[in-house]
Formats: C-alpha cells, sequence, structure tokens
C-alpha cells in the first residue's frame, strides 16, 4: 500500500500551497501516477501562533486539532505542519493521534549539521518561533553553532512576515531591506541562514539577495517523501 | 457559517497546487484568518480522463469518487475539479453527492462571452477534452465564436502537456513551439485563447508569449471564492 502525507495547513494559505508544491516537484515522478497523494486542510481559523505564545492570544490547538481529525480521517500516514511557530504545540498535537507527525525544526538542524559543518548559521524566524527556543534546541542537539536575530533585526523580519506576505503586499519594495539584514547578520558572524518562517522561503525566492539559505519548507518536503518511500529528484 | 471548498485534485498535482494558490492570491484578506477554508485531496491514483475517453483506458469515476468522500467527509461546501477533461465525467460524480460541483467550461465560456463580446477564442486542451465536445457545448451555449485547433496542432498540445509539464521537464526548450502554435492559430482567426488544460496556465505563465489568455483555473477560483461569499481582489 502506498503511504500519503496529510498537511496540516492554513498557517498561512501560502505556505501551505509552498511546500505541497515542494512535495511535487522534488517527487520523482513522470506523470500524475507516479505522485504521493497529499491531503491538505488549510484551516484558515487557526488563531495566530505568535500571539498565543507571546501576548495570551486564543489558543491554537483546537482548530489544529479540527485539521487533524480530517487529516486522519482521510487516512494520512504522516502529518507535516508548514508552520514553524506551530511546532511549538506539536507535543500536545501528538498526544492526540497515533499518525506521527514529522517535526520540520529537527529534520532542518540534522540537515544544516551535515550540509554545512563547523559553520555558523543565523536563524531567521518570527519573535514567536524565536521565544520558544524549539530552533536553538534542536540546533544544540544536532551540534550546530547559531546565532539569533536581535531586537531590530526581528522588528524587520516581521514586518516582512505579517505586514508584506501575510499582508498580500508586493515584495519588490522590500528587496533593500532584506539585502541589508543578511549583510548586517553575516558581520555578526552568519554563514548561512535558516529561513525558519515558512513565509520566508518566499521572500527569498521573490527577492534575489545572496544565501546560502536553508529552506526548512524543502527540507520537510523531503524528509515526507522519503518517509512515504519515494524517491526524490535530489534538486 | 463561512462556507469552505473542496478540490478534488491530483490532476496533475501541480495543476492543483495552481488552483489553490490562485484561490488564496485571488481572495481579499488581511491575514491568514481572512482566507477561505480549502480542502484538497490530491489524489495521484486517478487513472488519466484523456486515455479513458480516448483508448477504453481505466474509468477515473471510482478514484475520483474515492476523493468526493475524503472531501465530503470534510464537510467542503463546493466542489472544484482543476483538470478540464475529468469535466466529462462531473454528471457521473454530480449524482453521488449533494455539493455542488462547480463546472468550470460553463463558467469559462460564461467570462469569455462577457469579457470578449464578438470575437472569436482558440480552445486549447488536450484530445481528451476536444473529444468529448464539452468546450464546444459551453461555447455555444454562451453565445462565444471558436475554432478548435487542428490535428498538428492538437499533437503539439499533448506534447507540451504531457512531455514536458506533467513529466516535470523544464519548459524554457518549447518556447518557440508555443509561440508559433499561437501564432498559427491567430493567422486562422482566433482573438484570444482558452488556457483550456490545467497545465497550459503554467506553460503561458512560464514562456513570455503574447495572448490574450483566459485561464479556466483562474476563472474557477474566483467563482468557488464568490460561492463562499467571499471578495475577490480583483486581479
Amino acid at each position: 500500500m502506498k503511504k500519503t502525507i496529510g498537511i496540516l495547513g492554513g498557517m498561512g494559505p501560502l505556505a501551505t500551497a509552498d511546500l505541497f508544491i515542494k512535495i511535487v516537484t522534488q517527487t520523482k515522478a513522470a506523470g500524475d501516477n507516479d505522485h504521493i497523494r497529499v491531503y491538505i486542510d488549510s484551516n484558515s481559523a487557526i488563531p495566530d501562533r505568535t500571539a498565543a505564545i507571546l501576548t495570551g492570544g486564543p489558543d491554537p490547538v483546537e482548530e489544529m486539532t479540527s485539521a487533524l481529525r480530517h487529516l486522519e480521517s482521510c487516512g494520512a500516514d504522516c502529518i507535516i505542519m508548514p508552520c514553524n511557530t506551530a511546532h511549538y504545540f506539536l507535543p500536545r498535537l501528538q498526544e492526540k493521534t497515533e499518525i506521527p507527525i514529522l517535526n520540520m525544526l529537527e529534520i532542518t538542524a540534522r540537515s544544516c549539521a551535515s550540509r554545512y559543518p563547523g559553520k555558523r548559521t543565523a536563524v531567521l524566524a518570527t519573535r514567536g518561533t524565536l521565544a520558544t527556543g524549539l530552533y536553538s534546541a534542536a540546533l544544540e542537539k544536532a551540534g550546530v553553532d547559531y546565532l539569533i536575530p536581535d531586537e531590530g533585526e526581528q522588528d524587520i523580519l516581521m514586518h516582512l512576515i505579517y505586514e508584506v506576505v501575510k499582508a498580500s503586499r508586493p515584495l519588490e519594495p522590500e528587496a533593500d531591506t532584506w539585502a541589508s539584514l543578511l549583510d548586517g547578520l553575516r558581520k555578526k558572524g552568519a554563514d548561512y541562514f535558516i529561513l525558519g518562517c515558512t513565509e520566508l522561503p518566499i521572500v527569498a525566492s521573490t527577492l534575489s539577495a545572496e544565501g546560502p539559505f536553508v529552506d526548512p519548507t524543502a527540507e520537510l518536503a523531503k524528509a515526507a517523501i522519503r518517509f512515504c518511500e519515494y524517491e526524490t529528484t535530489g534538486e
């Protein structure tokens, strides 16, 4: 029996589409029938994860569970979540289901260790993700050296994620802001960058600043393809 | 209660992602929670629709119904299918469910009539779609003048759809083939083109040949957004 993937999505919807496309383009396939069956619940009702963690916003677990139940009823063999911050709630979700939820942050940390041994990464993410310390924990466990953006840099990241990508605004006017953010981090010793919010691969692929970048969405897609025992294209 | 969309997908997976993205980008939204909840079953096991219609290939209705049942169990308020050829099977599917299946071909024909009154369109589609006569019927009903590609032109379309997009091959080497196909149809009297196979909007947006084009995927996305009583961006 071929294995299938369930995407617990909507956090946000474009990041959900981005993960789905990365699964499709990274699967070795010569036609429609060579692809993995993918179930998606893009649940736009899931409350903001950063607000829940930092400012006492509504708990997102109930709406995440609603999506989880839909993916279970479809018969998904693994669950993946294209939202870094949402991983703070992964242990509570995993308690509710027998289906393995693949951990994007741990997968990314292992990939950093093998792709850039001895180098230092900068973690680009929302305040919510950074406040959880989940990336720090995953990177330390994998033996990866890292630095965390300072307050001013976090302001810029929050602007790009919330006021531009999630607000469906054009990215092009932000090209200089993005490039200077990366240059500043490079001067502080970053050798490469983790695009640790699922809106950021959209920024990095639209604007042409130099990386190198590690894209957790792409790493998660590859891990899910391998979980389903399909071959990746090696892209 | 907010309405939701179910995408009966996998025909092919990239066309499924394309439809999902068009729903997201065409919905007027200032944040994740302003979007429509979308359920997707990208069922890669659905047999090829063109083969079923033209050469006695396996009937796709059983696998399409499997996806339909998943979308029903999620609670979708309407169903949409990002595959023109699949619409041949729409009446059989509609008999199996109370949920309305929005008809992409009829939506497209009505849009042609209102956007290009008195002009002639060329229907770019698979042999399967053209053989069903579904576009001819929808366009005649909407009072739209049209022409159908000849055998040689259909060969080129089948090559682009099956040997390039569905086979995950690069499109750039096909730029001249695509431009000459459109020029030939323009010489025969076409004023604009219906991208009547869901792989073709991917061709038209990647290669830069002149249209104008009517994209049934975008028209279907807009119709589904309006069905759910959300506002479109007007893009």
